[in-house]
């Protein structure tokens, strides 16, 4: 259905936003010619682009960047699942089509989150503390077999990441924003929460979504809960949730995303007392570049050929609404 | 099959070979005399017992204060699932009947691997350690579907750890004493190690295991596999694997189990890096205590009623034979 803009004649220009080398771009040499730009110098370039590529996907620089009349990209492809970092209401409005790595992420973060939820029922980061200190302190640990989840976010990441769960026998509730099988609606979150073991935040950052776990929520969970973000630093308020893990509202909890990235060395988040701060790297398995590469590649060929593309994001939304 | 002798009047006598109080004990209130004794008394109280509770199951006391001739217990119940610790060569000669905890420690054990697995893949110590220096360092992490899993023990335990593993897309191969419908025999073990990802010993500690994890199959894994030992300590060289893990033959490793529990605060084993030590916990989930008194009293009763007794250890091979 979606096929976005391209030149009728000449060699198309992708323009790069990049901080790191993207060897695959050679296969689309003599076909494409391909521009790379720093931050700086993107609002310059991105009137005589046909194509952006946000390679550099910690970036927030399309937001300024845009142009809001005139010449511009008829496509944006982000390597990455979030848009939040590129969704300006000038480009929401245009006729710009936004394409996401939907699908690139979803086993990694899965298994990233199991490995935190496991970690916290097996008290691994105290073992770890007390083999430093090389002390040998026999302690109770948690079965997560017949415990409970709640998975809010309900793309391909929040669905692969309740199916691996379900895996370890572990009763999994999925929210989304519309209820369907098998989905959960807003109107179910604060019930789920409140008998939920672990609450797995994987939705994208929205106007709805932003700040919702927030004092209030982490005060309708069990006091044993634990609290995982895979998704974006700003759905939750992290200022509460220090607060929430300090008063033993809930029992821990893991980050791997901030309001503010890379978190600055002075953040007092590295020293909460049972949260596991991690560097955004839940879905960064060995390959992912080439994966997120040979993905755009395929993209290209559907947009070259005048072909609908996939992974369409729906720009009012911001995400790539599916099943 | 198996009915254990039992007095044929008057309250038997049950002696616990205890660390910890047993409250569930109180359930045999009328029933039975229960008496209970530390290791020092161990030798001069066995011959006036009918039932032997191993309750401390890390205490080796058993071996040694055995009674060679005359009168003792005609039930040896153990509260572990290894009998390593209590078999020794006149108990396995004698008409005295041993059980064991099987099936208690069969799912806390799977998940534990599953944590250890999962955590090497996701790089979770280093993740740990760069938060307490307050470092933000992106790393690419492994996916673990699609690798290669090989599960060396293939009772209970061994059988959980595999369905865990494979419930998470590991390729898994569960090696035992007998070649059998889904279990390798020991002739493939090394072809086995040879390809594997993540090598689990589970395994029961004998004559034919003592030591099986030595140099020369540290060498036979490749430089990217990791080891994890729930079974038993002396399943491994310790010397030989810190060495493989020095000299990079290996990547990784981790050890519940060692060869002389507690560890001591000097071993080396404590500093050995790529090594995870834990304080032999693997299978002790909350509650774990109280279903351990459940299956002796459950076993009790088919005592006392002289009906066979479950979960027999074959007091030759070492373990209770299975499917």
């Amino acid at each position: 259905m979606t096929v976005a803009a391209r030149p009728s004649t000449g060699t198309p220009t992708v323009l790069v936003l990049d901080a790191e080398p993207l060897p695959r771009l050679g296969r689309l040499t003599g076909r494409a010619r391909i521009e790379h730009t720093d931050e700086s110098a993107l609002a310059e370039r991105l009137p005589h682009a046909d194509v952006l590529l946000v390679w550099d996907f910690a970036s927030h620089a399309v937001r300024s960047a845009w142009p809001g009349e005139g010449p511009r990209p008829g496509w944006v492809h982000t390597a990455s699942a979030g848009v939040d970092h590129l969704l300006c209401p000038e480009l929401a409005a245009s006729d710009t089509v936004v394409t996401n790595a939907r699908g690139i992420f979803d086993q990694p973060i899965a298994e990233y989150v199991a490995a935190l939820v496991l970690a916290m029922a097996k008290d691994l980061p105290r073992t770890l503390e007390l083999q430093r200190e090389r002390t040998w302190r026999h302690r109770e640990s948690r079965k997560v077999a017949g415990t409970r989840a709640c998975v809010v976010g309900s793309g391909p990441i929040g669905r692969a990441i309740a199916r691996t769960l379900k895996a370890l026998d572990i009763t999994t509730a999925l929210v989304g924003r519309t209820p369907r099988t098998g989905v959960h609606g807003p109107d179910d979150l604060d019930r789920l929460l409140s008998r939920a073991d672990w609450v797995i935040a994987a939705a994208p950052l929205t106007e709805r979504t932003h700040g919702m776990f927030d004092a209030r929520r982490f005060g309708v969970m069990q006091p044993s809960a634990r609290f995982v973000n895979v998704g974006r630093g700003q759905l939750v308020v992290e200022e509460a949730l220090a607060d929430a893990l300090d008063k033993r509202w809930i029992a821990g909890a893991a980050l791997d995303v901030f309001t503010d990235e890379p978190l600055a060395a002075d953040s007092p988040l590295w020293g909460v007392p049972g949260l596991i701060v991690s560097p955004h790297m839940s879905g960064d398995t060995v390959g992912w570049r080439d994966e997120l590469g040979n993905q755009f590649l395929e993209l290209y060929e559907r947009w070259a050929a005048g072909r609908p593309l996939v992974n369409v994001v729906d720009k009012k939304r911001g995400y790539v609404p599916g099943h």
